[in-house]
């Protein structure tokens, strides 16, 4: 850090983004959870047909995608704020519902990003440890004071918790807020939006980089009570007003109107899922019960950074963790059948099993 | 605000942009200091070409476009960093070079935003009084501690610094960072970016919305020493990290290869702005002598609020201001000859001259 940089700043470690190799010939890339499947034609148009007026300011106020993302959940416009990819939203809620006296509380194991969110902000906060078997368990958090980030499903395990669960959260103390990470939520989890309606003090933050294949368009968004979405609104303001572009808010319309193609995507993620849970159980690993577009696991037979960099000398890209707890797991990206096939053809040939 | 609201921005108030009207039709937009001038079809070529890869996530080190930025300044790519708009690089500059212990230095009156960057920061302040006829006077900043932001051009009076007036600054205290806010300088200003090269504190903000027709793609950037851009990398690999998306970055590159059409297109504003400054000043009209893409004006004939809503009446919006010192006065983006030609007749109109 150069001797100009804030001292306020001195223990923050950046967020490390998984590799992003620029030379994806003969890659299989199964670290980031991104979808396989590219955009559709219909939703592409909208992003073509708005790139005339681009000398002219996005409108700050995303109307007609905030009136879109309402309309898909059946919630008033102003419960809803969209954001630049949902890290922006994430930190806007770090932002505007923690401060020193009012730590964030989340799990041990879990989006990377919350601690360092957390530590920007200057937020003191508490990591709670998930349960031996990575299950977390809401009675952790009740009676405790501060604002909870927890993510459904989580990552990197990809495990679930029930809507019921994460209600008896928010009804037990409705002087803090609960903010639920719905990234993955498309992949079989249960989503909490419909809470948002009768409580004020829920926050859901879901993307468009993974169920609908737009992590290179950056768009996210909040639903939760308009007094919450207002305070978001403030900060949104004194940040960056125009945060999302034309290109990426007549583009998340057009996702929005063309729903068929992008649920069908996400059947196919979950069969690929099953697919490759049980070919991996057949080689003795252990694989978590997966609700994501990912799988988490471990296996006797192999150190899991070992795993990793053979996988990587395969073509095969995939990601681990050098964090205590996790430094035997990897995390698995589910994306075609196709790559799944190569990724357990590979696998096999790790292990020095009869391909 | 609800009873969520961290009590730090207690005293926050947001950024307003200029109206961002959504029936355009028959509306001339002469408030927001936009291009008139769509993207050239080459550089929209790269956007559209761009589409199909976006279920991946954007590059998050941005590298092809910080090279291409990094050749047109003729400075190292770790010298740069691109951003969403370049609000975002202020506001990670704020972040970065200012705390409590480091107040931000600013004119009194100059871009909007910087005191809600400081309030949202929870930087403590300073704004110094531009003089009587809004030139800034280097003198007021030597000799104080802090972070100073000079807009050059400054909004919304247009009025530039020499470079080697903000050389001096820069030189006089090596222990302070000077952020120079270039939004306007393709307008006929002096830039500093060869000052990058020479001093490890000064950064230059420049952005893709006024001069190069992309306002609602969100690009800027900052250009400074390694190492401070070292820190705002920091920042935004702490807050955001593929804080651009694909599309806007491939247009990005587009245009810097097809700099003959957007210089172009700037000796043309710069053109019509001698037009209407001097069908202005014919009329009686104050106008201050302007080195950006818009005027600054009042009269003694018409009250600037007045003014404002006279013109808006007639299909023409500009931009009035709220605030002391600035109440008589309205600033006018300059757009194609046409549009300036009817906002000169709208003018005439309502002096009761002679159409």
């Amino acid at each position: 850090m150069s001797r100009y940089f804030s001292r306020k700043y001195s223990e923050l470690e950046p967020y490390t983004p998984g590799e992003q190799p620029q030379n994806m010939e003969r890659l299989i890339k199964l670290n980031t959870n991104e979808s396989p499947f590219p955009p559709s034609e219909k939703s592409l148009r909208y992003a073509r047909e708005n790139t005339r007026s681009l000398n002219l300011y996005s409108d700050p106020n995303c109307v007609a995608l905030t009136k879109k993302i309402a309309e898909t959940y059946c919630v008033d416009p102003d419960m809803v704020l969209a954001t630049n990819g949902s890290d922006e939203i994430l930190n806007f809620a770090f932002m505007a519902f923690t401060d020193k006296d009012n730590p964030a509380l989340f799990a041990d194991i879990t989006y990377g990003f919350y601690p360092v969110f957390a530590q920007l902000n200057g937020t003191p906060f508490e990591t709670i440890p998930l349960k031996d078997d990575f299950s977390l368990c809401i009675d952790d958090y009740t009676g405790r004071k501060g604002t909870v980030f927890i993510a459904n499903p989580n990552a990197p395990t990809g495990m679930a918790l029930p809507k019921s669960e994460i209600e008896r959260l928010v009804a037990q103390d409705p002087d803090r807020v609960v903010v639920v990470d719905e990234a993955y939520v498309d992949f079989g989890g249960e989503s909490c939006v419909d809470l948002t309606m009768r409580y004020p003090n829920i926050l859901v933050c879901q993307t468009f980089s993974k169920s609908r294949s737009f992590a290179g368009g950056r768009l996210g968004y909040g639903i939760g009570s308009k007094d919450l979405i207002a305070d978001l609104n403030t900060i949104k303001y004194s940040t960056n007003p125009y945060n999302i572009n034309s290109m990426t808010a007549a583009m998340g319309v057009g996702i929005l109107d063309d729903q068929g193609y992008y649920s069908a995507n996400c059947r196919t993620i979950m069969e690929n899922r099953v697919y490759t849970t049980e070919e991996l159980r057949n080689l003795g690993f252990t694989v978590l019960d997966s609700k994501a577009n990912f799988i988490f696991m471990s296996s006797n037979r192999i150190d899991g950074e070992d795993y990793y960099i053979e996988l990587k000398k395969r073509g095969i890209i995939v990601r681990h963790f050098n964090k205590a707890r996790l430094s035997n797991w990897c995390r698995v990206s589910i994306g075609t059948r196709e790559s799944m096939e190569a990724y357990i053809k590979a696998t096999r040939d790790i292990l020095g099993e009869v391909v």
